[in-house]
């Protein structure tokens, strides 16, 4: 077994009518100056349904769980079992109120734990 | 202090003549079949170097350390030092030869261990 790095939750998502936000904790505050100069953000997020030991061994799925589909690797996929459950998606930011940042979507749960968000950079990403 | 997930190194940076190459640890094998379809890749990898206490309750920054330009919070900046040094690069893929992915370019170092890989969807991304 390798050393484990860790990582912590920044904040969490919550749907209100089901539009998406994502309310950051409040030790992170400092961190969310001058996000609102970004259109798009990347956010990071933790696929906690999805982290046992079975599903973090899966290595090979059937692309959206159809088996019509040959099995693929998961690195190869969007699959949340993979050997770390991390999840990324590229939102677009609606707006930003003290501590909750409103998007367009996110592929997430309510109460889904957020671990890193960045700017979206058109030229790199 | 709130739980903290556990992720492991699946793979490792390296360099060949200068040549970026991501070595995918061999018991993660089966979890690449079918990667060469795609032409571009999200590496997802850890700074390690910024995995201390003090680089990680960094919450603002001077971006790219140019101190003529204002004090930004982490989150709205690609910096190493954040709560949680998570590094995102999306990669065009040369070759893969077994473990072995070849990619364009990587801002990372030798030896930075690598903890997912998915496919970029240009449409999603």
């Amino acid at each position: 077994m390798r050393d484990a790095f860790h990582i912590f939750p920044v904040g969490t998502v919550h749907f209100e009518n089901g539009r998406p936000l994502i309310r950051i904790f409040e030790e992170f505050a400092p961190a969310l100056l001058n996000l609102e100069s970004f259109s798009h953000l990347v956010v990071l997020y933790w696929f906690h349904k999805n982290d046992t030991p079975e599903r973090r061994a899966t290595l090979r799925v059937h692309p959206r769980g159809d088996r019509s589909k040959p099995l693929s690797g998961v690195f190869a996929t969007r699959s949340p079992m993979r050997p770390n459950p991390l999840a990324l998606s590229v939102c677009k930011m609606e707006s930003i109120n003290g501590l909750e940042i409103s998007v367009d979507q996110i592929d997430a749960f309510e109460g889904t734990p957020v671990i890193d968000i960045k700017p979206y950079l058109p030229r790199n990403d």
